[in-house]
């Protein structure tokens, strides 16, 4: 089996700083973790709030810190540096080697979207971000690293595109698209659906996106491994 | 412009635990830094050596904190931890967005190839790995951000790739032939240097590498960009 991740994100428009942070870091145990955070407004305050958010979690994770744990550490940490004023969303998505099971955790309002062989599901039960009260604590899911899993977690800007214009686009129903239109063990490239969705979404903002925009894929995959692992990062400069 | 980083890595034979160490962490002022740390021998303790300095180094990048300072602090850190007694590599490339340059950070007796336009050069001065000694200092080359610029760097298993059977592959002739093949502008992905430097290693070594080997490159290419960063990750199970 194989994990693959994708990661698309592209700024508001005619700003140079993004609320948005991910970062991906590896696990001391095995597997990897990928760290979402969105920072409340935009701009340079947003981005040092998610960028805040992130580096604790991720440095949390590194040490062998539960997700959980690390998720309520942000937590605190961002309500005390803030005195609670300010909020963060933060997502956590791990494959976790020692259980064997990949973990996700949110402390976001929007769901993540978990496809597995024919249908997709929303993980949306009620979460509050974090850094505005005491004790916020994430929700967490736990699922088993079967071929054909994939998950689908994104910041606001996904699904507040062409709010303006009264359009939108609904991530359910075209990863559900993607996956009737799967032919068998065919799966999706994961960094094709991020970019699409990015895409889709850019189109409905008129190319001017309203607020920073980040999609993050993870699939499950059976293809068969040569044991070599990578990672490829685009920067636009 | 845009900047493209690959990473390939691949473990010894029969171990689960790579020596090596790679993460990428986003700078706070603007561009990305890879570290590359090899721990001193192979399996768990060498991981915990090289996670302990990558760990230490991007969290203090992610401060904001210079890469020369950075690896002293590495250094200084590990110095400490371990009494002087084990030894790790490190590597640091970083695309500084305030100073519009690459700027490479070396601990490493290895060199790291700099391909531009129609060469390609070792920026292989003296350098040591760190945690041996008090005061080692890193050797830093910064480099302004030119379309075509490549750099290619890896840990020794790399280079010792063959060696019991007499062979070993020579980096520095590989890209040149690289660099000569190039049709204006079309440079080679990243990602296919650096599995293919990889492969031919591990092909060395009869697909039974006898050490960790990572290869990391970063080339700056004119290709139009669209303003998307992305990010994916392929990681065997």
């Amino acid at each position: 089996m194989e994990v693959h991740l994708a990661v698309a994100k592209t700024n508001k428009y005619a700003t140079s700083d993004s609320g948005d942070s991910v970062e991906v870091v590896e696990r001391p145990n095995g597997g990897i973790s990928v760290v979402m955070a969105d920072g409340q407004s935009s701009g340079r305050g947003a981005k040092q709030i998610s960028s805040l958010v992130v580096r604790k979690v991720i440095s949390l994770l590194s040490e062998g810190v539960r997700d959980g744990a690390a998720a309520r550490a942000a937590s605190d940490y961002l309500f005390t540096e803030r005195k609670g004023k300010v909020s963060a969303t933060l997502n956590i998505v791990s494959i976790d080697m020692q259980t064997a099971t990949m973990v996700i955790t949110r402390n976001n309002p929007l769901p993540v979207l978990i496809a597995s062989m024919d249908e997709v599901c929303a993980f949306d039960d009620e979460s509050s971000p974090i850094g505005i009260y005491r004790d916020t604590r994430p929700l967490i899911s736990e699922l088993p690293l079967d071929p054909g899993l994939t998950v689908v977690l994104f910041t606001d800007g996904l699904v507040h595109a062409g709010t303006r214009t009264g359009q939108s686009l609904d991530v359910k129903t075209y990863l559900q698209t993607l996956v009737d239109d799967e032919v068998e063990e065919q799966w999706t490239d994961p960094q094709e659906i991020a970019d699409s969705l990015l895409a889709h979404a850019v189109q409905l903002d008129h190319g001017r996106p309203v607020d920073d925009i980040t999609v993050v894929v993870l699939s499950v995959t059976s293809k068969h491994s040569d044991s070599v692992r990578r990672m490829s990062v685009h920067l636009p400069l």
